[in-house]
């Protein structure tokens, strides 16, 4: 199930059908996130005609992409050279007239790679708006607010440097409801907030900016292209992966194998621990009730859990989820799982994630591997080292966020 | 749907039909727990024949019960007036000869309200235990196994006590699994678990107990009737309600008004703001893509949910996910949710939950309150009172744990 997610959202599958005509003019791609590489690869092979272009993907992420250079930078964390990579990229939209065409490839962690501060202001200053944000409690609107308005590239600005040019976006999909404003920090879609939200996002939560930025939020010297924006008007953008893709793929595995397929939801949030205890709480349902599935049944779901740190153990949301969810499940048989990140790094390990089955406690405690002390600390990665049942596949070069399957032989009703 | 859930757990509607035939001698009846005053008197309404006996419950949850006497206790925390009812009960149980009956009403708060600590141990003895035990991180079963072999009346003593009367239990439940030797720390069952096993819990997380205690446990002196125990040989024990059977009536009502019920589960445990989160997350799958359900939905879960308590409020698990879930939804057109104890109390406070809908957040914000601010302090309840949207119902004289319902107008697919 998990392979066949993997290959639903892969470039070479999904984004050939969803290329442009090619223009008059120039052709030139650029892109970020995690996805980047194997998007710009794809484009390469499949496009009818001459192209250049420059991506940016996180550090191991990077692959040959043709015509297409690939440089690596730093994720989740920005660095000079993801700021490097994105001044070229907003020279290259900027150097093209109307007869060419801008393509740009977004995917996930677009937006730490795309890490351009507005004239005026450091990395740093942006940093330490970020951190604080971070620990505010502000949603994700709130923080994209406030980052489109300290970014030279974000909130459209890219879309915007490329006027008079046509633009085509295609964009890998890692975001609840799949909104491409959010994906990325939506550099070439129009910003309906305004630098007064920000200061107010700013205000609202208590958080005393840098000089800098206060300065640079005060003045509104420029702000994002708007919804309605002509510069914009040109613009087309399709998502050509979802993570809902990835688990229709794996649903169709299911249903191969006479598994019943229920999709709890593309956007599971929540502590990943205590999300494993739901989803626990749905298989004994279909184990106990035949419920919301009879027999043979695969819960999937996908999104992004969280991790609040409290061990100083080696961790990773989907291997925190599965050892939540070992425990929870109490070694119930017929019960077995995956929880992988589909851009095969569950948080800074070098493991997508690990499977887990009615010995897993018990094997584990064998080997004198304390399960329960070990998700105290943070330490599911090492639990699951020991056991030897992590899922490893390096970099995938996609990145449709979180993938979970829950097996469950049959009900007992 | 609340209405309903309750309706088909009270015992008026459900124990009836289980009551066993008239023995030759005298029929006692005895019992403990939130439902022990509404379980008593269907029992004086429905019985043929003569009839004494004593039930305690939880202070507030008390009712006239014709012939069978009721008395309040303290619960969650035991106090002299349930060790003094427990004494009551065993004595009445150890008078009982081979022709007469005993009638054990267990409910859920049975096990605080039957605090009787075994010969040489105190109250406080016992409480100082559970509090270590419960900071401890050990799970219900190990909680359970030490807590029964600090008892005069826990795991099967009190059977033990009725021999050779003839002994029928009826339940309400209101645990995962429906485990008769689980409700109430089963005081009609019996217990799989020694002494050697409640030591090993204690070692096994480090806890130093009162030296009475562990010159009991040491003593060994007299252990629970084990499976098999010719004492229990003619116990017989029925579940008269479910949490399952509530969430089966709500969606019957549910059914009747063109929406298609999703049980997610009859035990759904973990963090309640998180298992908000869950819920949210199936709610927007509902209404983007379909799934589980497609169409006029709802979401139907029961089971436990937990509260960390970090602020200052007024708080309880039920409200505590029902702003966490208004939070998570971020005033999604068309859903609606109710969370309530089924008992009617939702943790210490004066409800038995609330409900919302996709204006909460908005007409909390125009009186002047903070929605996050207010989950953070644990302060739900204020946040419900000050909008008028609790859902008060008093003692409901059952309990079969929490009841969520989470309705979804339809889906956008």
């Amino acid at each position: 199930m998990f392979r066949a997610a993997l290959d639903a959202v892969d470039a070479d599958t999904c984004l050939p059908r969803f290329l442009p005509d090619p223009p008059a003019g120039r052709t030139v791609v650029v892109g970020a996130g995690k996805a980047a590489a194997a998007m710009a690869r794809t484009v390469d092979r499949h496009w009818n005609g001459p192209l250049s272009g420059l991506v940016v993907t996180r550090y191991g992420h990077g692959a040959p992409a043709g015509r297409i250079e690939v440089v690596e930078a730093s994720h989740p964390v920005p660095d000079a050279a993801g700021r490097a990579a994105a001044a070229r990229i907003v020279e290259l939209a900027s150097g093209l007239g109307p007869d060419d065409l801008l393509l740009c490839l977004i995917s996930g962690g677009g937006s730490a790679l795309l890490a351009l501060p507005a004239p005026g202001l450091t990395l740093e200053d942006k940093q330490a708006v970020a951190r604080a944000l971070l620990r505010s409690g502000a949603d994700i609107a709130e923080m994209n607010c406030v980052r489109k308005h300290l970014s030279a590239i974000k909130g459209g600005r890219l879309a915007a440097s490329a006027h008079p040019a046509r633009l085509v976006t295609l964009a890998v999909s890692d975001v609840p409801g799949d909104d491409l404003a959010v994906i990325a920090s939506g550099p070439t879609v129009a910003d309906p907030t305004s630098f007064a939200d920000a200061r107010a996002v700013l205000a609202r939560y208590g958080i005393e900016p840098p000089p800098a930025v206060a300065a640079h939020l005060a003045a509104a010297a420029e702000e994002t292209p708007k919804p309605g924006d002509p510069r914009l008007g040109l613009a087309r953008a399709a998502i050509v992966a979802r993570p809902q893709d990835a688990l229709e793929a794996a649903a169709e595995v299911a249903r191969g194998h006479g598994y019943t397929p229920v999709i709890l939801g593309d956007s599971i949030e929540g502590e990943a621990r205590e999300v494993a205890k739901v989803h626990a709480g749905i298989a004994l349902q279909v184990l106990r009730h035949g419920q919301p599935a009879a027999g043979p049944t695969v819960l999937l779901s996908g999104g992004e859990t969280t991790v609040t740190v409290r061990g100083q153990g080696r961790g990773g949301r989907n291997v925190e989820f599965l050892l939540g969810l070992a425990l929870a499940l109490g070694g119930e048989p017929g019960v077995h799982a995956i929880a992988c990140d589909t851009d095969g790094i569950d948080g800074t390990e070098e493991a997508a994630g690990a499977v887990i089955g009615p010995d897993t406690l018990a094997r584990g405690r064998a080997r004198g591997l304390d399960p329960r002390a070990m998700l105290a600390g943070n330490d599911a990665y090492s639990f699951f080292a020991g056991l030897g049942d992590l899922v490893v596949t390096g970099p995938t070069l996609t990145n449709v966020n979180d993938f979970r399957a829950v097996l469950i032989a049959g009900d007992r009703s």
